[in-house]
């Protein structure tokens, strides 16, 4: 069953999920209206949930147009626990000494540097704020 | 890097994934306009994305007002492998005898009928046709 919270507080038995390398699944709306939905890496700082993005990705435009985001999130120890964060972009840094994408490869993949990079990519961190809630599992 | 295909068609080295006990991520839009996200069971026909609702949940409140969905899938065994389908609500069917969410928890959980039913609960099939498709992986 899942549970509604009209508050954008984060469960405190889900904070462990968000510190976790569990992947968000990104909800955007795109420019004719549609949803499109794919994964990141992901960071918690207590009050955002924040990802890398390069300024040339769909998802980056789409947030420059609707500031409008769900994301979900499995527990890669249990399917049948997820946490569901809808909210806005808060705002957006620039990350150009790749420190934060790289703080995400450290966390995912164990490497201090994120080895992906191809050059001309320019890297901003989106930080969004949570307004609802909803999830399913203890 | 992310492939996009303005083409329905899944594209074939995907078919497999279709196939597996991945979660689907699915997004749809809400009455504020929202974007809304959440992991369901779901199957492929050949044809349509299908997966199991009951009428009273907000997803299948949210495509009888908008058809839009966007799924995103990522491989369990490759974390770095995804499939988004993009597409619309073709058709809804009334699943009485749970037949279809008993075949998705024989498919994710091996059992023969779905354990989690609730009197009361009305449960529904959404076949989605795809309208595009964008991947990550090999």
């Amino acid at each position: 069953m899942t549970t509604q919270n009209h508050d954008p507080k984060i469960p405190e038995n889900y904070l462990a999920l968000l510190e976790s390398t569990a992947l968000a699944h990104v909800a955007t709306i795109g420019l004719g209206g549609e949803p499109q939905n794919d994964p990141v890496w992901f960071d918690w700082d207590g009050e955002h949930v924040k990802f890398s993005q390069t300024k040339a990705r769909q998802k980056f435009r789409n947030l420059n147009r609707n500031p409008r985001i769900a994301f979900s999130i499995v527990d890669p120890e249990n399917p049948y626990r997820y946490l569901e964060v809808r909210g806005e972009v808060a705002r957006v840094e620039e990350d150009p000494d790749l420190n934060f994408i790289s703080a995400m490869a450290k966390k995912y993949i164990g490497v201090n540097r994120y080895p992906y990079h191809q050059p001309g990519d320019e890297r901003v961190v989106i930080f969004v704020k949570p307004r609802h809630t909803s999830q399913m599992g203890a």
